[in-house]
This record gives structure tokens, sequence and C-alpha cells, in this order.
């Protein structure tokens, strides 16, 4: 393998620049053509991309390379980033229904409107609710949000105080949070004290309302949200059932493209927890069959959620999986199942990228495994299936500290057909998509990505 | 892309299972075959190594994901590691010719032998240096070592002193080295203080010969080194030319073979820094030529080290890097080349990659931006070029933190040539292969890999 090549320096140059230039069209975007005024756009952002990585290279922080809490404010001060800010993004297609909406924005709007309770426990963890009249609630008895906020005599040290209790941000991340299952705790818990607030009718039509235009604002089209359907309740204690939800959820989606005609909607996929019985998965695998039925324009299909490694397999739930397809005649519903959101090789929550493309996802979320599954990675490309990465979410809850190392990068330099999403936008404190699309334009798609990229990953998220 | 599959719960399961064993085989060591007695073996470890795994799954540490100075003490006590260390672990085929040898073996022999001189300047950086009579040195007084150790009034303590002087490891990394260039301020800073002991000729030959049965005792059968033919002293102040440095190791790896017949020796591979000009590069090649010439059992062939981003690219030392294939006729200088050891995607240290191959390096030092190179990565598996993975150099010098999130773990899974080496580990306070063996067996080969997977990098590493 040593034989010398016998090159002259004008071959091997030229031979150099060959492999270069079919390594470059390899790479997701660099089949696209730019338009002449494309062109001029792409000069100016690649001026500014270029100068931001070459103070980094000299010793600029480099935020793909930081925590996002500490990275967060010098994003807000890139040039790069208020471009793809204004950019059209197209679509979000890895959302969970309730961490989307500023959580300044519940503070500063919910926490503010009358019937507004909280209670605090002995162990100083907030829940809130929203009565007519509280009932007792031993152990945690339920005040007024108003009259705390009045009592505590500092406004703005309560209002930040209740921003705490419901965001994962803090000064020293990675001494708050040591290992994924501390962040996963707190991440989880942070939903807790939320939902007691979003599930209040006219609150929970107006957050997901607040949802939609916070990312239209953030110049992205089209938006696919995972929830549970929560149980929402009025001032009276009345409960709605999932199929009434599900008729809210698609009620705003409506109001919201007659209010704003440049917004191209959304659809709502159906998620349950991983750690229900096989019966409760076999019910909501026939539920979400229903709603699709009900609910053609905006019901998308189903997928398992909760943090993988504890969670039950898709293995574990087959039977209930296979059901739709089993059924005579055969039944389509499509899922879109998180899968892979792990760094543990060879164990059940790895392998769910298996059954992922087995049972013909429609597309998988996160797949953070996938680069170390060669078939399925084969199988990913060949059937197109999109694969939803979000890098925020995966830094935050510790599967990868420095973004350039992100499995991804090596998706994007193949042409893979990768989506970026924000999962959970709030409780880190970023907002839309356009702090996640700086990660992946800065630090997972390499220094020379340009125009092109960002317009294919638009066109990916829109197939 | 959603339309039903319609597969049986059995034949759905028996799909699985063949994509599972498909994408198994294609692991590197799925391959071998183990003898019955193997398979004993075999079982014992993996018992271990699950039991090790699922601790760490459940809250224990888990040192892969760790700073190897927070971790080191944890593996030593690991079963698994244990057994790592008795098993052949081949050839240790990417290290560094000053930075092999435990740095407590320079403390307690070479710094208590007579005539052994140091000094401190002013900002308390020490050099050391063997004289008859030391030289005048203002601003850096020399004073024997041995008078230093008795006026210290603590030789444990100045031993450890003096210890720390030539090591990186520290009680907190993350806040001692914030960035890649500051670790790598340190790293070479190390090089010096131990050079000036390292380098005088009675030393240099034991210390040569130390390194050698070091890797001997850790179960290494041969080992290459990465060297610049220091310029070595003696105590008259005479210094050895690199051709006679050359002599010196081939003299101690014969030797080293006649005392340990289980022992099947090694190769030098020359190395210049890529700071160089493009003269000294030429005349290092030419030097290259004729030391392959004259030591043709011990002289492998030629590489540039050094931090790679800072330092000049294999594209700016064309000319001299295509000298030898130019010539009539051709001659066959073996390159192994340091490429793609960095995390800037796009940059010229990256692109180094292209020329690695294009300039038909037999193996390629790191690689580790090697999977943001999909045709790389083809060249590589098609002309089976070497990946010489080192994941704790890769750690401490960091480029990644947690090694489950390492490249390798997909060429792993793909079966792409890797081998594991160590790089310095006496610089971070490893010794021999087995704590980077450990790395890649319990963090980067995923649960399943068993005794085939280190079969095959032992193979790997001797083809
Ligand atoms: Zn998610
Ligand atoms: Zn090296």
């Amino acid at each position: 393998k040593s034989s010398p090549l016998q090159f002259s320096k004008e071959t091997y140059l030229k031979t150099r620049q060959s492999f270069l230039d079919a390594e470059e069209k390899l790479k997701i975007g660099e089949n696209l053509t730019l338009t002449v005024k494309e062109e001029k756009a792409n000069a100016a952002l690649m001026r500014l991309k270029y100068a931001e990585i070459n103070a980094s290279r000299n010793g600029a922080p480099f935020p793909p390379s930081m925590h996002f809490f500490k990275g967060k404010s010098i994003i807000e001060k890139s040039s790069v980033f208020k471009i793809l800010q204004k950019m059209p993004k197209g679509a979000a297609l890895h959302l969970h229904d309730i961490s989307l909406t500023d959580i300044w924005w519940i503070v500063k709007n919910v926490t503010y409107r009358p019937n507004c309770y909280m209670c605090q426990d002995v162990n100083k963890s907030i829940k809130f609710h929203f009565y007519a009249n509280p009932p007792p609630n031993p152990g945690c008895p339920w005040v007024l949000v108003s009259h705390q906020r009045q009592v505590s005599g500092d406004t703005s040290k309560f209002d930040q105080m209740l921003y705490n209790s419901m965001s994962l941000v803090v000064d020293d991340p990675v001494k708050t949070y040591p290992s994924i299952d501390a962040v996963w705790v707190q991440f989880l818990h942070c939903f807790d004290v939320a939902n007691g607030m979003i599930n209040y009718l006219p609150v929970f039509k107006d957050y997901f309302y607040e949802a939609l235009n916070e990312f239209r604002l953030d110049n992205v089209q089209y938006i696919e949200l995972r929830g549970l359907l929560p149980q929402v309740y009025d001032l009276n204690g009345h409960t709605y059932d999932k199929t009434t939800v599900m008729q809210i959820y698609q009620d705003v989606f409506n109001k919201f493209k007659r209010d704003h005609k440049d917004f191209s909607g959304g659809k709502y996929i159906y998620s349950s927890i991983r750690i229900k019985s096989l019966t409760d998965i076999l019910g909501d695998v026939k539920l979400s069959i229903a709603l699709k039925t009900k609910f053609p324009d905006y019901f998308a299909g189903y997928d398992l959620v909760g943090q993988e490694d504890p969670g039950k397999s898709l293995l574990y739930y087959i039977d209930p999986l296979l059901y739709p397809q089993q059924q005579n005649p055969p039944i389509n519903l499509p899922y879109f199942f998180h899968a892979g959101e792990t760094d543990w090789e060879g164990t059940p929550t790895d392998d769910n990228l298996i059954d992922a493309v087995l049972l013909n996802t429609t597309r998988i979320g996160h797949g953070y495994a996938l680069t170390k599954h060669p078939k399925v990675l084969h199988t990913v490309k060949q059937k197109h299936i999109a694969i939803e990465v979000n890098p925020i979410s995966n830094q935050v809850l510790k599967l990868v500290d420095d973004l350039r190392n992100h499995p991804a990068a090596s998706l994007i330099a193949d042409g893979y057909p990768v989506v970026i999403s924000a999962d959970d936008p709030s409780v880190w404190g970023a907002l839309g998509l356009s702090y996640d699309f700086y990660m992946a334009f800065m630090g997972m798609a390499g220094e020379d990505a340009d125009l092109k990229f960002l317009k294919q990953l638009a066109i990916n998220s829109l197939q």
C-alpha cells in the first residue's frame, strides 16, 4: 500500500481539488444553486461567519463549544445569529407542546391573571393552579399569586423566582446537574410546575397561540408538536378529554392561520410516556387511529416520549405498536419515534433505532446514536427518513458538551436528511429555531457551510 | 414511505434479529471465531463488563465519561482493567519517544543521579541538565538537585514538585486548562522540562529501555515511536547528530530484544515539528530517505508533529513531501501523518486528512475529524489505512469530554481498521496501552463488544 504515486505538483493539486470538490458535493445543500440575489446575501453572511469563527479560533469564546447557558448571551450579540433569525427556516418538526413559549410570558402574563394560585411545600417546591375557590390543600396551602407577590416586597425578585421554578437555567449547570439523571429530574419537574397553569383552559389556548406566534416571529413557517393531550381544566373543576383537547388544538391552529396568513400551520403527534403499561399503550394507539380519522388535517401520528434510557423500549411495546398494520385491512398510523437519544451503545435504548426503522417510522426524533449503527444509517438514507436533530437539547440534557462533536456533524457532511429542531426551547431559555440553527451552522456543518446548507435544511423540513 | 409493513409478530422478531446480526457483523472483531478456551475467558470477561456498565448506568461513576485525571483511580480498581492489563495487546503504533516512561521513574531514578542540576527562573519554571561543571546561567543559576532536595527539608514534597513540573496531571483540569491552546502550552512545557534530563546520553538510553520494558510489562509486543531525533549530549558538552541518535535507538532496541525474547521489537518514525521552513522540511525528508537506507530494520518513515491547528498544513509542505516520489527512480518514503486532530471542520487542519491519503500515508495519526469526511473514510477503508486512535490523549488535550462521543465509536461499529494507542501516556499519568484499551472497550465499542473486539484490535495493530 505504500507504493509511490508519482504525482507532479500540478497533478497533485488537481487531484486534490477534485477530491475536495467531490467531498463537498456530498454535504447537505451542496447540490443547490443560489440565485444571484442569494449569492450576494451569501457573500455577506459568509464574511460574518468567517470573521466570527476566526475570532474564536484565536481565543474568543465559541458558543457551540460552551454550555448554552453560558453561550446564549454571546450568540445574541452575533451578527450571524441576527441574520439567521431573519431567515425563513421552514418547519420545526421536533417540539413538545408545553415547552415552547417563553417562560417570561408565563410569568408576566399568566401568573398576573386573576384566580392564579400557588403553593409551596416543605421542600420549597412550587405548584400553580387556577381556582374559583381553592380547596384546602394540607401540606401545601393555596395562596393567590398576586397576594404572594405583594407580600414578597420585591416584584422583580419574586417573578424571577417564579421563572426559575419552571426553567433549567442556572449559573453553574455543570455543578447543578452532575448527571443525565439529575438534569432529567429537574427537567420533568419544570413541566410539572408549569403544567398547573398551562392546563387551565384559557391559558392553554393562549399559551399555544403565543407559541405559534413566537415561532412565526422567528421566521418558522410550520410546526409539528408532540404532546400528551393533557387534562385541560376550567375554573369550575371541569376537565376535558383527549379528543376535546385535540379539538382545542385544531381550533387554535385554525384561528392562528386566519390571523396570520404567512404561517402555513402545523400538526400534532400524540405521545405516550414510555413507562405506561402495554394495555395503556394499546389504548393510546387505538385513540391515535381514531384521532387520525377525526382530525385528518391536524393529527399526524404517534410517538413515545420521556427519558429513553430508564424508559421501556420500543421492543417492549411491540404488540401494541404492530396493532395498526395487523388489522384487516391494515391501518396506516404514522410513527414519529424518539429513538437513540443516548450515549449508551449496545443497550435497549440504542436498539430503539432498529425498531424505529423496522416499524417504518416517518422520522426519527434525535437519533443521537445513529452514527454507531451503519445498517440503520443505510436504511435512513435509502428510505429518506428525516433525522430530527436538536443540538441545544442534546447539550443541555448532557449527551454532548462541545457541539462540534455532535454526531450529526457527520450526517451533515454526508448529506443525510437532517432537520434541525428545538425540542423544548423554553426550558433552557431559547426561543424558536434560531439558536439551534446557529449551533448547526457554526458548530456542526464546517466553516464552509453557507446559505445553501441553511436553504437545504429548510427544504428538508418541508418534505 | 409510511405504507404499513404487515408483519406478524414472529416475522417482525425474525427480521429484527437478522437486522441486529447483520449490523453486529460489521463491527470490529465480529468476523473472528474464538477457541473454546477463549470463549470461556470471554464469558468471564463479559460478566465483569456488564456488571461494571450496569453499575454505571445506575449511577456509579463511568470512567470513559469522566476526565482521565478523575477516572484513573476508578479504572485501577476495575476488574475489567486488570484483565486488559494481562491480555496481549499487539502493537502500540502511535507513541512519542519522550512521553512514554512513567515520570516517577524520572523523578526517583534520574533526578537522584550524580551531576543532575536544576534551575528555577523568576517564573518558577524549572529546567534540568546534567553537567560535570555547570556554566554560569544568569537568571536561572544551576544547583545540584541533590542539594535542593536536601535543603527543601521534605523529600516527598520536593519529589512531587519535580513530578508536577513534567506532568499535566492536576486536581482540577477543567479550571487549569480552559482551552485547547492552554493545555497545549503546558503540554509542550512538560516536554521542555523533561528533555533536559532525557537527552543526557546515559539517561537517554535508560529512558528508552525503561519505556520498552513498561510497555512489555503491560503486555504490548511491539512499538513504533515518533520522535525528533533530539540533540543528545554528554557530560563533556559533546552533542550527537541525528544519525548517531538513530544508531543509539537501534542499539537499545537490539539490546532490549536480546534481554527480552518475548518482545518482538519496534520501529522509529522521524518527525518534524510543523512550524519549520520548507527548506528545513526538505532537509528532514532527505535525511529520512538516508536513514531508511542506513537503518532498514528500525527506521519506518516520516511524520509531522505538534499542535495541528496553529501549525502548518501538509499542503503548505507539499513540495518537500512530494520530493521522494518525484525522484528518478521514485523513492518510497513511507509517511505516517498526524492528520485531522481537530474539532474545527473545514479548516486546513481538517483538510490534512485529504492530503494524508493523497500522499499515500501508511497510517493516519488520530484522524479525529475523519467521520466528517465521507470520501476520506471511503479511501481509508478501501486502502486499509490504519487509524491510530488515542482516546485519552484526545480527551486530555480537549477534543472531547465524554469518550462515548469519540468519533472512533462509529469507525469501530463499521469495521474500519482502527488501532488503539497511547500517544503520550506518561504526561497524563497513564502507563502502556491498557488505559486506552479500557476506554475503547468500555466506552467506545458498545456494551456487547467482547474478546473478539480486543483480539481484532491486536490483529489490526500487527498488520
Ligand atoms: Zn423530544
Ligand atoms: Zn501524536
